[in-house]
């Protein structure tokens, strides 16, 4: 075993990236282990960080006495116990930025596939229906759509900036109002979702949002509503969301993530016409999975020198 | 049977479309007769005008001699015998401009659902894959991707400031060069496919671009290449493309229109993994189909009040 520093890292990620870990320090990825308790009992006292995908509890935190930064995989952090990490002298950083355009693709990709039903007519074409059954039916446009914008940070002006190329009339809800953006803000989420036809969910996920978009905002939306999330599960209630979808309330929904990943609500994998479901893949191209890497990276890097590290959130 | 000017009309379009056009004449949809050809043989010498989704040849217009007006439903004219029918004094008319966004929002959504491989990865999801198999496999990123515009006409500009709200780098060809746009023009389609990652075919239809994306443009674009085509089917040479998709010579392929129609040839109905299939929708939204109505049915209300035609071909 060399003699670089340990780090316990409690999930994989992108493999290209983690092998660049090697470089700097001895990984030790617990959920790869034969026997990841005597792993973490024997490397856990040792390690200078804790490296993670975005989950990290007290009891990892206490089995790392000596790791004083978590290195965390993705711009998310609802995963990590802030509170707790701060109040043991631990560091948190994050992967912000690196995956904005990634995830604002992805965005724009679940409208179009949603409300173009693109899912249902690759099928129809596969199945020979457009011979037997003649033409697909016909859809909602996309372009001068009004979209309203939950959640107006960095990715979310990403989002903006492509639903303008797509003639939008944009509107966000935030919190506070954004004096840098020519986009029309509401301070009431209802009352956006009534004036929207398509809403796309980019806030981030953690208490304050546990189901943001409740039954209010989905009959809002309304028959002819499309929601797309891209955030975290967490922020759309599905116990809404699901009889919303069901009974016709809501039009459409492409989402991308879910409350109990990687469990999908039986009742959405049934709906084949209005929704369209991904495996939490916003993020999840090369490019983006290997550059979220090396902030990991670049952090540890910074922690181990006693250098100011590049993106901390607490 | 009023006395409104008699329409021939050989397959029915958008229904609300058709319904206006009762308003103004008495249409006869010879694909909706019970005898065609009997309809054709009583109406077709009374008629004013032939209206078609596209399709007209010598033999229709021969019927109808007294039709100085062929108004064609959609852009492409390339199923009407336009010198025929110059020949014989009648004026053709097609359907341009309120459908640029409609196909311009559909080629970005091939761009996306094939790249980010949204249609699989939906599939994944409900077959409880990302249960039991893991996370979905890492995909190619969209944005800042190198894009070729094949024919950068009305909706060729409309596909290229949708491309550059997601940061691409926008070349087009085109049989000249325009002085009018910021992006690189290739004389040579090789070289350009060579140069860019994604190609997207909205060129005209017709004799003059058959099979003009040949098996050395395939080639061109190579293994890591997408190629959208949302033009006509007879652009892209099939015999070409399809060993290339099944040999790893072209990357993957989102493609809405197809040379024989409503048929696809087998060997693509079979190749999931890397090409998503879509019937010909790129107009087919509600909106879409309505405003192309309402321009077929604007011609044929200036043409039956003699005065100048909205979108003349010829």
């Amino acid at each position: 075993m060399s003699d670089k520093p340990h780090v316990i890292i409690n999930y994989p990620w992108y493999q290209p990236a983690l092998d660049r870990m090697a470089e700097i320090c001895t990984p030790h990825v617990l959920s790869e282990a034969e026997n990841p308790d005597a792993v973490l009992a024997e490397f856990g006292p040792k390690a200078k960080a804790i490296c993670t995908p975005g989950l990290c509890d007290v009891a990892l935190m206490d089995a790392c006495p000596e790791a004083k930064l978590i290195s965390s995989f993705g711009v998310g952090y609802d995963g990590v116990d802030i509170a707790a990490a701060t109040a043991r002298g631990i560091k948190v950083t994050n992967t912000p930025d690196v995956l904005n355009d990634c995830v604002a693709d992805l965005a724009l990709g679940l409208v179009l596939a949603t409300r173009r039903r693109i899912v249902e007519a690759d099928i129809y074409t596969r199945q020979g229906r457009w011979v037997s059954e003649g033409n697909f039916p016909y859809v909602h446009k996309v372009h001068s759509s009004k979209v309203g914008i939950v959640g107006l940070g960095r990715i979310g002006m990403e989002i903006a900036a492509r639903c303008a190329a797509f003639k939008m009339e944009i509107a966000y809800h935030k919190r506070t109002k954004r004096d840098d953006v020519p986009y029309t803000f509401y301070a009431d989420l209802v009352e956006m979702a009534r004036d929207c036809e398509i809403l796309i969910v980019i806030t981030p996920g953690g208490a304050e949002t546990n189901n943001l978009v409740n039954a209010g905002v989905i009959n809002a939306l309304g028959p002819d509503g499309l929601l797309v999330n891209v955030a975290r599960g967490s922020v759309v209630d599905m116990d809404a969301l699901i009889p919303a979808l069901k009974e016709g309330r809501l039009g459409a929904a492409g989402l991308d993530v879910f409350p109990d990943e990687p469990n999908v609500p039986e009742a959405l994998l049934g709906m084949t016409e209005n929704v369209v479901l991904t495996p939490h893949v916003a993020s999840a191209s090369h490019d983006t999975r290997m550059a979220m890497g090396m902030v990991v990276y670049d952090n540890v890097v910074a922690h181990l020198a006693g250098k100011p590290l590049l993106t901390p959130v607490n």
